[in-house]
């Protein structure tokens, strides 16, 4: 179990309160966690309430990317200064423990809170581009790139990752003393995201690139 | 891909526009969905802004269920009769098309609209039974159950399951005409949730029951 009590929260609304020594507020941690993500939940609200819309995301630097197409409620809202927070959640296993109240999850997650900003001119088909190579690493040379319509109608956005706090746990359960001699199993049942064969398009003419081969065999 | 646009969605803000052929608004698809994950994102707002918060859930007839202890941020704004958003998400696959434009991703996801209720009295155990019952059949007759301290001290809520929207993709990507001799490997990169060996606890002492040894081998 990840233990990092001492690290200062950056904010007071990041500060973990419930189960604080799974709480980590360090770089590295929070990099890993989005660097292992494909997909974020983002929350917001507006006049008909709260909304968590779940998006693509992939990080440059101190800063997470999503995109959107410019009529979404997701790209309107969040460009108009709205308060966000992102949440990405990766869960590893069941942990059952002696006790029924003891029973919990191993999960790694990162809460980002903050206001996207709009990723404009050169930077916007870059950024594009880095998405691309985080799916899949070359692939950017080989589709056909966005063409000026298809950039102008999507949105870019990011958020800085400076407002953020990890929260993970890992390793079996922890009973209390007075449970221990419960006969009942105690473990993990763990579990990860899989690989599967790759499925080429019934139109597709052209021998599998690097990223397509090393897909299921990487894992 | 489900399509399924005929269907009428239960109210104004759980009305897929985007891509909205990929929207579903009938139980069994949501049910499904549910009944698929361990984990949920609440999102909710309060003074300090918007919150996304990973947590458990389960499903009984037609409420999500999910806890949290009783001094908890997520227990303490959500039986304040607050707005809530739940979204479930579970990842397919990555889709990649002959255009970056057409590159999409398989998923299966559910937004669930309202305000929780607090579920108390007797029913508050029977739905912790019903939680522990999900993750493990037949282990709440095997773990030391809740005492009236634990349960005195855990939240136990409930949203209804009627203002809700499904969004789903699956199947391979959908390139224009024009992108169709482009020299670009297309398809579907898929992953699923695997289950991994159990890990028995290093004090455990008894046999795995069925839960333990069906885990790894169901999939």
């Amino acid at each position: 179990m990840t233990s990092n009590t001492n690290a200062a929260a950056p904010s007071e609304r990041t500060q973990v309160r419930r189960i604080a020594e799974n709480a980590n507020y360090d770089q590295a941690t929070l990099y890993a966690i989005i660097d292992d993500a494909y997909l974020c939940h983002v929350a917001f609200a507006d006049d008909k309430g709260s909304h968590c819309i779940p998006t693509a995301c992939w990080r440059e630097a101190d800063f997470l990317y999503i995109h959107a197409a410019n009529p979404s409620r997701l790209a309107k809202i969040l460009m108009r200064e709205t308060q966000a927070c992102v949440t990405i959640t990766h869960l590893d296993g069941l942990v059952l423990a002696r006790a029924a109240f003891n029973h919990s999850m191993n999960y790694r997650s990162a809460m980002i809170y903050g206001i996207f900003e709009r990723v404009d001119g050169e930077h916007k088909a870059a950024a594009m581009t880095a998405f691309m190579d985080k799916i899949a690493p070359g692939r950017e040379q080989e589709a056909r790139p966005g063409n000026h319509a298809e950039l102008a109608g999507t949105t870019v956005m990011r958020i800085a990752l400076t407002e953020a706090a990890c929260k993970q746990r890992s390793g079996g359960p922890n009973d209390d003393e007075e449970d221990m001699a419960q006969a009942v199993w105690a473990g993990v049942l763990p579990f990860c995201r899989q690989t599967l064969p790759p499925i080429p398009h019934e139109l597709n003419t052209q021998a599998a690139p690097a990223y397509v081969k090393n897909w299921h065999t990487a894992n």
